[in-house]
């Protein structure tokens, strides 16, 4: 029977910025994005421009902020995404982004023997070339499973069951693939999804994370147009998308 | 007439995480606190225990997460505070703090001539030295209005008018005392929040500062108090509030 | 008496990046500038390419490396600086820098009574200016030393003499103005050094922090020429010194 | 003939802070390590006490620093190891440390149909379970090595043989194992491998990881015995090596 290989990542919005303007304040707006208002009335607090001096609507305001490079201005705001159905090589470059907070599934505690097996996209269409990858990744897991079964016995006189197991876990774990299926709660402000989906949207992007890039984005285009809604999606030679950002600074 | 000075530092919240559990995973808690959700939700994915194999209350999950140091779970949270009301020397101490965002009013850009002064605690109850302070605060804000003008007529050739003005009042502010009001946006994740609130709630800490943050404190034990809930507030000896946390771990 | 205005910062590199190759890689590079061997090293152990396969010198591969926008490797060398003659108002602009580590004399500690002034660049060559200005600084010292005075008597009940002081100065130090003069050792990476001097030597920074800028990047240039090479310092139209980047990325 | 395993990491010492003196500054201090008296200089600096008022010795002077919990001067410093012979898994956790730069191998764009296996350390000492990791280790390579050869045969149409490769590798990886070998250079200051090291180099911490934690530490505790001194190493029950601090400030 044929592994069933993870084709897709799954991206889902768990939390967006939500704003509660001060009523001491008076200061009207043209939007009810909650993100995007927490935007402009961070931004008007530093000129005290709370009366609109240019008339700016508010998507004009961020897009000023934007095109000028003010970009303290969108940390205000930010984003909680759960990311699943990636492999451990894709979370392996995600985590390497630092302005972000990360809580990932432990393969020190989680057992691995039944994980799922994320397929390259390189490899889609070609059943051979994923013949080969499936035969060594169950291959791996039945080692996982095996070595598992060796070291608890081996660490028998550890008495906390829990505490046995992770140290079994830990070491069988070497042997598992880069395709092994993880996941990740991931939160970071919008200057960190903007850097975030430039560096991995694009075209010299690998191909996994770039798909979880375009993933990211689209739910942000939707959350906060006038912060994400610059970046132009398009369709790559090889039929994947890519995106560019169309403002310059970071 | 006496100058109406600022006693006390206001703070406001402005925007705290929200949280839309994932449809598509099985799990309950027993708070319906957005924020403490959300961390819970991240922590026990790390060990796939969305079941609560443990049986823990989210108040004792997270309690659980503080006391072993697992603080990186409760950076998914955040909040954004506007503080007003507070001096130019506090604020220099605040944005040292690295892991917040800041937007501050803009002493290169605004108005000064009519700021008003901050107090510092110290000199309540003491009008002899407000006088004095009060009488060299004046002078500061009427040299920082001649300093304007005479600028704004030494800069009569710049046409841009608003550059004409940042570079006069870039300049003046250097006369205004550090009494002088300023207000801020700060927003940072609740680890950050915990790092600001034990350094700053101190009874080493500066006065002032020590006033925002336990106004800070006082929300966020209210909006998060599995988070919060463990430090405690004292009267310090001079009357003045003061706090400590429970838990050790940063 | 004429104040004795402070007319420009002094900046002195503390510490630059040095570098051991480790003697079991076999490898070798044109240059003898240390911080550009260690960037080199790190960049090329990426690709596992000691062998030079191209054929680049050190500058032209640190090159390629800004231009492409690979900015982490330029991160291990970096740069720690005393700066000294700047205002309280231009450090509180740079510690807004958060990639920095900041030591800075405190206010709250040292007795500011003598402190010296910083003259706004905009006031040289206007003597009617300068004398506003000095007019209301010394009187606000005045006022500080009155100050740090009637609080030593009211904190008489205060056993530790160092506690007395700090209680006094720190609520003193309010009518101080922005001109008084701090100093502090300011260290950073080459890259959150690259990002400093783009966004503060820029035209569109304020004129004192911009001197700290161009003052910093002309020690840098000499320091590592392949990494800050490509910045163009040039005369602006009011006679001072402003500078741009080669490379776009961040 | 066996897989030859990896069983130790090697982690060298590529750099560490130098200092020179500010030559119109009056200092002394008893010791003539740079990275120490560039510390003592900067905290220094915060009290204006370059007179050492309290005849202070610098390591009396750093360790009153790290009791206190004023850990931002001790961040002046800083060290870059290169990091050898570990597992990806343990880079993996490595680089969820976000205050270090790194330059790792990249598994994009290297060959690994050689690379050399880390063994994990429970599997110490256990022929047979060596043998179940070394079977399905070395059919991971032999997949890696078909599954490159079949994708540079599908990329035909780049033009571009290095891209050519690349997409390959980035595509074959996928069946490489957590044991794989990987090599970074890791940077960072003082402050943050002390945190490093307390994290990482206790008793429950992983074995792999534990193993590097305590290696940075004896270098660091020969380069800075001042700052690293307070770390007690001890043999653990299973006879490994672990670490704790004597200060408990991070």
């Amino acid at each position: 029977m044929a592994e069933a290989w993870i084709h897709e990542p799954r991206v889902t919005l768990l939390a967006v910025t939500q704003f509660t303007p001060p009523s001491h304040i008076e200061w009207e707006t043209d939007t009810d994005n909650p993100a995007q208002q927490l935007i402009e009335f961070a931004g008007r607090l530093c000129y005290r421009s709370f009366h609109n001096p240019s008339g700016r609507a508010n998507a004009e305001y961020i897009g000023h902020l934007l095109a000028q490079g003010h970009l303290s201005v969108i940390e205000h705001a930010s984003a909680s995404f759960l990311i699943e159905g990636i492999s451990r090589s894709c979370s392996h470059e995600i985590v390497r982004h630092r302005h972000f907070s990360y809580s990932q599934v432990s393969q020190r505690f989680v057992n691995e023997a039944e994980a799922r097996m994320v397929l390259p996209p390189a490899l889609e269409g070609d059943p051979e070339a994923q013949a080969i990858a499936e035969s060594v990744t169950r291959a791996s897991k039945e080692a996982y499973a095996r070595l598992v079964e060796r070291l608890r016995a081996r660490y028998a006189h550890v008495d906390d069951p829990s505490l046995r197991r992770k140290l079994a876990r830990q070491a069988a774990r070497s042997v598992l693939p880069n395709a092994t299926e993880t996941a990740l709660v991931m939160t970071g402000n919008f200057r960190a999804w903007r850097h975030f989906v430039r560096m991995r949207a694009s075209e010299h992007a690998e191909a996994e994370i770039r798909r979880v890039a375009i993933a990211v984005l689209k739910i942000l285009q939707e959350q906060a147009p006038a912060v994400f809604g610059d970046f132009t999606i398009r369709r790559h030679d090889d039929g994947s998308e890519v995106a560019e950002p169309g403002y310059a600074y970071e």
